[in-house]
């Protein structure tokens, strides 16, 4: 009998926001059938510990601007291997559809006939919140949220932060501390209020996760002041009163003189 | 040796959106360590699967406006649960932070002096994208995307539908089913155009799934003539337009005379 090749299945996967133990059992189930992975940077080396000895890993990260792997490299690399009849999982760090390209990779893919699956997975806003204690929505304060990127692409679709101001709902933004400022003076022309309840949330659920609490008028001065930086989520709006007291020393002393860098 | 009682701790765990295989690892050990463990209606029974066989399980569900347990009391048997030692977990539906009053439970909770962990939950809007494969963000379409309830609160702070179409990113409706027809004309008023793509999505991530594709022009009469009722996310914006075929027969049939009800 001859048989004939079998097209592999790829599963795009939500490894979660840092911490291992946010994966969900389906995700792990994905990881330790998969005999190739295909790996992004966000994604914590402890979520690999589910896979198989025998999977072939592959990195393809594209940290900060520097040399990376193409996009239209890592999508041909997955169909030839799903084309080879291999499980290939895709992680992807949070959610794979919220950020991270995973609408692009999905619909490559499907072009070229292939079959994918999808495992929602915990992304980091919502980790964020849950680790400080902010509720995203609340009955009394916010109807919705809105999960919005700082980072936005160069002719794409832009975001009207006047338009999400008016909206009265929290914001949670993703790679949003390079563009703070933008961010602050944005919304606070669309009407919101410098008053507004602010708390910032660097490496949510990892061992050196920490966050600090302010408001929109003071939130550059925050940041720079307590030095944080990326990644880290901002949450602003009325929830962001709930915020725990920050238990890190700088976030309760009194300003210190800025350090000159 | 007289041993001092020693408050328990309260543990809001996010139960995902049906499919228990959606549990965290996280939330599968915190229920699997509870002594006390209350459960609202829209979480599945799966998941007490992995409950202790000694730990008490209370149903305190609120099911469609019927006889429910009232929010007050639920709080005050935690806190006596709490108090007399036991390891509490509160299962929420989702994310425990994502609609459903998380955000009020652990203010009553820290207000009265306890320790309380929260640990997220993939919420039925981010399964009902995985599952249909529609990207909630995508850098041509949408930089963000909106998570609002269909079910205010009367009195509470009311939804500005047009304010979320003037925001251009997608919009995740949850209990918006009733409310369709409001929603279809405030966002059109709010100047969305009638074609913007819609998908629907049932049941989301458990076996009865089933999606059918619209747009908001169709949207009322789609929800009728499928049929659709609650549980229900409504994806709202362009990246619908990427969503699956729906595979029920009666969504690929030519459109049939609608059923006398």
């Amino acid at each position: 009998m001859t048989a004939l090749p079998v097209a592999g299945r790829i599963t795009l996967v939500g490894a979660g926001p840092g911490d291992a133990d946010l994966l969900t059992i389906k995700a792990v189930r994905a990881i330790a059938q998969a005999e190739v992975i295909f790996v992004d940077d966000l994604v914590h080396p402890d979520v690999l510990l589910h896979a198989s000895g025998q999977a072939r890993i592959v990195h393809v990260g594209k940290r900060g601007g520097c040399a990376s792997t193409p996009q239209a490299f890592i999508e041909r690399r997955m169909e030839l291997e799903a084309r080879a009849g291999h499980q290939v999982v895709r992680l992807k760090g949070g959610d794979p559809f919220m950020f991270g390209r995973g609408g692009e990779e999905l619909e490559h893919l499907r072009a070229a006939g292939l079959e994918v699956d999808v495992i929602p997975g915990i992304t980091a806003g919502m980790a964020a919140c849950a680790s400080v204690g902010v509720p995203m929505t609340h009955r009394d304060h916010a109807p919705g949220c809105i999960f919005v990127t700082g980072h936005e692409k160069p002719g794409g679709q832009a975001v009207d932060w006047g338009a999400l101001a008016a909206t009265g709902m929290t914001l949670v933004v993703y790679m949003g501390v390079a563009r703070a400022a933008h961010i602050q003076a944005a919304l606070h022309a669309g009407g919101m209020s410098l008053e507004m309840p602010v708390v910032v949330v660097q490496s949510a659920s990892l061992a050196q996760q920490r966050h600090v609490r302010t408001n929109l008028g003071a939130l550059v001065a925050t940041l720079a002041h307590e030095q944080i930086g990326s990644p880290a989520i901002l949450v602003i709006g009325r929830v962001a009163q709930y915020a725990l007291e920050a238990l890190l020393p700088q976030a309760m002393d009194a300003p210190r003189a800025m350090l000159a860098t």
